[in-house]
C-alpha cells in the first residue's frame, strides 16, 4: 500500500510518500509546494493545484491523509488555510482518493509514541522510521509524519 | 469582454456568464453545481472542479468575478465556504484568470441601487438587466450579479 501524506497551506504545502507492507514502512518521496506570495491567489491556488496533480500521478497513492484542520485562528488565516486545503483535496478526489484525517496529537503519538511531542521530536524519529531519507523541509516532514500515522491508524 | 460571475459553495456553486460591449451587457449562460452532501468531501471538491474547469473551457471568459468571502461566522461553515472557493479560485487560475472580489453591498448597488437590496430585488432587476435569461436558481442569481457589478466596477 501507497499513503499520501499532506501538509496543506497556502505559502508551501508539504507531501510525503510512503510504501506501507504489513509493519514495514519506506520512503518514496517526499517534498513541498511553495507558491509565490505575490502572485495573485487564483494563480497560487492553480499552481498547487498542478503540483499535487502531478506527485499524485506520479506516485500513484492508494491512499491519503492530512492532519486535522484548526479552524478557532485568525479567520483570515483560516480562509487561506482552508482554500489551499480545497485544492489539495480536489486534487486526490479527481484521482479517486479520499483523505482521511488524524488529529495532531494521534500523529505525534502514533510517530513519537507521545501526542505531545515537539517538531524536532518528531523529525528525529522521522530519521529512525525513514533511515536515508531526504527530506525536503518542515512541511514535508509534517506531511511524512502524517502518512506514518496513517499507517499506524489504519 | 465575457465576464464570469461566481458564487462559491460546498453544497451549490452558482456561476454565471455575461458579455459586455460599451454599457451592454448581455446574458450568455448560468448554472448551478450541487454536490453530494453524502460524499467523501475529496469527491465533492473534485467535482466542483472539473465542473467549473468545463464552464471555464465552453465560455472563455476574459476575466471572473466574486463575492468578498465572510469569515466572521461558524468556524466550521467558513472551512467548507473556503474549501470550494480555493477550488473554484483554482479553476480559474488554472486558466489564467484571476478572480476580482467585491462587497456583497457593492454588488447590491451596482445591481439594484442600494447597497441594502434584498434577493428579491436583486433577482427582480437580474430579470430587468437580462431580459430572456432564464436562471437556473438562487445561487446562479447570486452569480450573475457579481458579473454585472464587475463590469460597472471596472
Amino acid at each position: 500500500m501507497i499513503i499520501l501524506g499532506l501538509d496543506p497551506s497556502l505559502s508551501c504545502t508539504g507531501w510525503g510518500v510512503i510504501r506501507v507492507e504489513g509493519s514495514r514502512i519506506a520512503h518514496i518521496a517526499n517534498g513541498q509546494v511553495p507558491t509565490d506570495a505575490k502572485a495573485p491567489m487564483a494563480a497560487r491556488l492553480a499552481t498547487l493545484q498542478s503540483a499535487l496533480a502531478e506527485v499524485i500521478a506520479t506516485h500513484g497513492p492508494t491512499r491519503a491523509a492530512a492532519e486535522e484542520v484548526f479552524v478557532n485562528k485568525n479567520p483570515q488565516s483560516t480562509l487561506k488555510l482552508a482554500q489551499a486545503r480545497g485544492v489539495v483535496l480536489a486534487a486526490c478526489g479527481a484521482a479517486g482518493l479520499d483523505v482521511r484525517e488524524h488529529a495532531a496529537r494521534l500523529v505525534k503519538k502514533a510517530v513519537v509514541g507521545t501526542g505531545g511531542a515537539d517538531k524536532r521530536q518528531v523529525q528525529a524519529m522521522l530519521k529512525v522510521l525513514l533511515p536515508g531519507a531526504e527530506i525536503a523541509g518542515a512541511d514535508a516532514a509534517d506531511a511524512l509524519a502524517v502518512a506514518i500515522a496513517d499507517a499506524h491508524l489504519n
